[in-house]
């Protein structure tokens, strides 16, 4: 088997971001496939490689694409933003591949996710147990989403919440933060961080009581702190542990 | 403000898994200060640079040795393995900077954690929500950790298991995986990574109920996956939703 996709995280965008070895990817790529918004990033970047893009949510056919153009004799690089292993194409680009039966090497490269990202802007938010939710219900029940908002809170797991707003979920952050709010100070830290990573990264920070006032969109990813975490000199802090044994 | 310390995340150590921004930090400060084992990975591929390290469990002094040579003159990269910034040294840092009242600009930046890497070895683990748990009870009462895994099992997250078994805690780990038993098939996938993204990387996958019998150690990253989490081909896929919409 000597054909192979490359499933490349680019992380937020910028290349100082990737990986070398995702650099490396791209750079020696017969075909870069992605999403239109990720491809126009990465044409910034490397000008002189060839891409084919395809509109969200069209997944399944960007991933059947990738697959004809590697049994076609390319190496694809199939790029995606943040970790192409968590909420990325990873998992759909195996599963197109094995729907297909087709005979291509699936590599997957990691990267940076964008809670990572997010918590290295706004200072250390996430030294302890971290749970990642999206909140979209597109492919996920609400009902199911919220029981794990309620679990995460309950058990004093920081939380952090991808894809926390669109113009159709306009409730569901202040739901979250309402269920978190029967576990947890409505004092408690929240770090926001719009286009983390990106030029037009914007952070700032509030509490869960406020969080359902703020301008938070699909661009965000928002930070809730445990019964532990701080504001210190601007910078969100969760202490790595309880303090059972100092050191 | 001008001193600086960088505090850096390396991933699993190869460089190829390190971002630009970790490479050039690290190739441009004028000391690394870390944990020995760290500092011997960096040592390997960045020869010619200055290093000072300390011993495990000395994540303090080696935080004030930071600042004090920082507060000399020079650019500090504080390293360590996965991300800086989950469960790593980002938040000690700050912490021992603002303790010294240090006049000193502490900077994350974050690299791949060792979820990441594993997932990617094992396929596409992590394509839903997801919980990050640390099995060591050094600083958390052990209490609030099966807490959390009972929170993490019964909402159907995926759960990511770090420090998952050493020699003082033999028994955590088949703990872990009977709690999550009372909600989930005994029969459900599970991927282990040794030394996940280094040259003696070793990966396989078991179930649930097998768990306890493997040979699982502190260098192990155990992923658990939810009640959709399949094996196809060898490879540990978790869908990306529950159905709802066909795409």
């Amino acid at each position: 088997m000597d054909k192979i996709i490359y499933v490349v995280g680019f992380g937020p965008g910028d290349k100082q971001f990737m990986t070398m070895q995702a650099v490396e990817i791209i750079e020696q790529a017969d075909l870069i496939v992605g999403y239109t918004t990720y491809t126009d990033i990465l044409k910034a970047q490397f000008p002189d490689k060839k891409y084919l893009s395809t509109p969200m949510r069209k997944e399944t056919d960007r991933c059947r694409l990738a697959v004809e153009k590697a049994l076609e004799g390319n190496t694809v690089a199939m790029v995606s933003s943040g970790d192409s292993g968590i909420y990325g194409m990873a998992g759909i680009m195996l599963e197109i591949a094995d729907e297909m039966q087709a005979n291509v090497e699936i590599v997957t490269v990691p990267g940076i996710t964008a809670a990572s990202t997010a918590a290295s802007v706004l200072g250390a938010p996430l030294m302890h147990d971290l749970s990642l939710i999206s909140l979209s219900d597109l492919m996920t029940p609400l009902e199911l989403i919220f029981r794990r908002v309620e679990a995460a809170a309950s058990a004093d797991f920081v939380i952090s919440l991808y894809n926390p707003k669109s113009r159709k979920r306009v409730d569901y952050l202040e739901k979250a933060a309402d269920i978190i709010m029967k576990y947890r100070d409505k004092g408690t830290p929240v770090g926001i961080v719009r286009n983390a990573g990106r030029p037009d990264q914007k952070a700032w920070l509030t509490t869960l009581s406020e969080l359902k006032n703020e301008p938070v969109d699909m661009f965000c990813v928002v930070i809730v702190g445990n019964s532990q975490t701080y504001i210190k000199n601007n910078r969100m802090i969760t202490p790595r542990g309880y303090k059972i044994n100092e050191q």
